[in-house]
């Protein structure tokens, strides 16, 4: 069935029957705003997103659900970067004629229970026609003490640079995406994956090449971790990786007026990014560095690495990976053997 | 310049700099979130549009800084019409390549413009590339008190219906456009306005084409009107006109599960819709009833058309249309010669 079949208004009242909300949302989907209760003493911490079909995503390599997981991921991402706690999100979407309502709904499901993970609520929204592609704009309220948010700007001589799990799955995902490989749970395929010469690879390669696959379509947002980094003032300054450890890095230094220098020994590289570089004959430094999309936070702390270790006992581990320097420019990379090197270019999205 | 020749970065410096924001911004733009301070007690009220190129506007119909003006206008109302006080904007843009920064600056000015007319302060966003038009998508937070907000739903039989200001203006100056006609302040034209046969027109008629255009492009969100509304409790639902009376009415009575009567004669029309209407041939109703964007308020009240008057004294115009009647189905128009019809249609973003 189409969306042109059911209208906007039959749209809208499928969007807002599939989801359930509390008593602090007063008002949600179908009225002109949302009205909704943040906790007495609360800040508010709000964030946006704009994903377009052929920029952001390709609907080759994702499915509707899996690209609204994804899509709210990112959101609450930025939340999790700033120590808060998501707790509301508008989505607004623009579809091209002819879109199926299986799309909206599977989209939909996917958005929701993303967002249901941290307790997130689909309070509004705003649906309209496209004349090209996909359009998806996403914005997460939610709520922070008045001390605990966490800049990007208090980066200092002398801290210390860690990172959250790995680095590097989300790029080799999409770089096995690009080369044909495919995953059994979304796109159907046969066996756990699909693609060429799958035949002939190990069973610890076709795994590899699935945990990538899966990294890069199912982040998760650290929420916890950013609460708990958040909470006991760990952090002088804390960004999420979603352009890739060398731009979110130079993005802390530039705005905290210092520089970095990170040992390449210490990345915490997944270890399915080095075995489907290996397998593609790509750098998997090059998806650790330059990949992005990995939803790990990144932040810099005074702390010493026993201390950062217990306070997030229980968390996901945190990596030391090099430390913040005094001076400007290009944080630098040292090299095994020694030498160093700058970091890194990044994603730029007006790149020519 | 080009913003490929500023870069991601660059462009977003460009925009920060703009921007002066107050203290209750703990965090704006630059960040991962904005870190906000709502006043104690208050209620977060959360609105997001989206604009594509193409369905919601056309670039030779309007400047960069109109459609700025425009598109935060439209938020805005959103906000007027729960009785809200609009405080914080998000602005997430896909830009296509080869977009020039004056484009982009000419654009953040008039948001910039539009928000401070109510104190609204832009605090974040997003910015990216687009495979084909502009997309912009504009998210609004705001506050308003426990008791203060008004949805759709409560709307009684036997109540009057009550729309602020004038309507039609809009859609007779998109009429206009359409017709080829031009205003000096936007397109430079060199009389007041330009178009086919502009030197056979009166000045009174030339008059009305300007202010329905202006009209078009720059409405102005009822802000003080809607808190006069709901810090009275003068209204029992409302909302603002964005689709056209008939599809916003409808939704009213869909929410509120009432229908309607409106009386043709008591339409508050807008002169120069009259005007323009006469000369293009089209009939001013349709403009009125079908073609939205008026972003008036359209709501429901037990209270005397004198206690509404006086509660809304030194503010807008309010003009009793009608009356909230029991039952479903789409509300009716009396017409002068005593004979009714269904109100209308709207537009429908689905409709093929």
């Amino acid at each position: 069935m189409l969306v042109s079949d059911v209208g906007e208004f039959g749209l809208i009242e499928r969007i807002r029957k599939g989801t359930i909300t509390s008593s602090a949302v007063l008002l949600g989907i179908g009225d002109d705003a949302a009205v909704l209760k943040l906790r007495e003493g609360m800040l508010l911490v709000a964030t946006t997103d704009l994903l377009v079909e052929g920029v952001h995503f390709l609907r080759d390599f994702t499915t509707p659900y899996a690209l609204g997981r994804k899509a709210m991921a990112a959101n609450l991402s930025d939340i999790a970067a700033m120590g808060g706690i998501p707790r509301y999100t508008l989505i607004a979407l623009a579809l091209p004629k002819g879109a199926s309502l299986e799309f909206v709904e599977e989209l939909y499901r996917g958005l929701r229970e993303e967002a249901a993970t941290f307790g997130v609520e689909i309070v509004g929204g705003d649906t309209s026609s496209s004349p090209a592609g996909v359009v998806l704009a996403i914005s997460v309220s939610g709520e922070v003490e008045r001390e605990g948010s966490i800049s990007r700007t208090g980066a200092k001589a002398g801290e210390g640079i860690w990172v959250t799990g790995h680095l590097g799955a989300s790029a080799a995902g999409l770089a096995a995406l690009k080369a044909g490989f495919r995953v059994k749970e979304l796109q159907g395929v046969e066996e756990e994956i699909g693609g060429p010469g799958v035949e002939r690879l190990s069973r610890e390669e076709q795994e590899a090449i699935r945990l990538a696959i899966l990294a890069h379509l199912f982040p998760r947002a650290r929420i916890p971790e950013g609460r708990a980094i958040g909470g006991k003032k760990l952090a002088s300054a804390m960004i999420d990786i979603s352009d890739g450890l060398a731009s979110d890095l130079r993005q802390i230094c530039r705005e905290s007026r210092v520089t970095a220098r990170v040992s390449q020994g210490r990345l915490p590289l997944h270890p399915s990014a080095a075995l489907v570089g290996r397998l593609l004959g790509q750098d998997p430094l090059v998806y650790a560095l330059e990949g992005g999309e990995d939803y790990e936070l990144l932040f810099t702390s005074a702390w010493s690495p026993h201390d950062v270790e217990e306070a997030l006992g229980g968390l996901a581990t945190a990596t030391w990976i090099g430390e913040v320097v005094e001076g400007e420019g290009e944080p630098l990379l040292l090299q095994p053997d020694g030498s160093s090197r700058p970091l890194g270019g990044g994603y730029n999205h007006f790149k020519r």
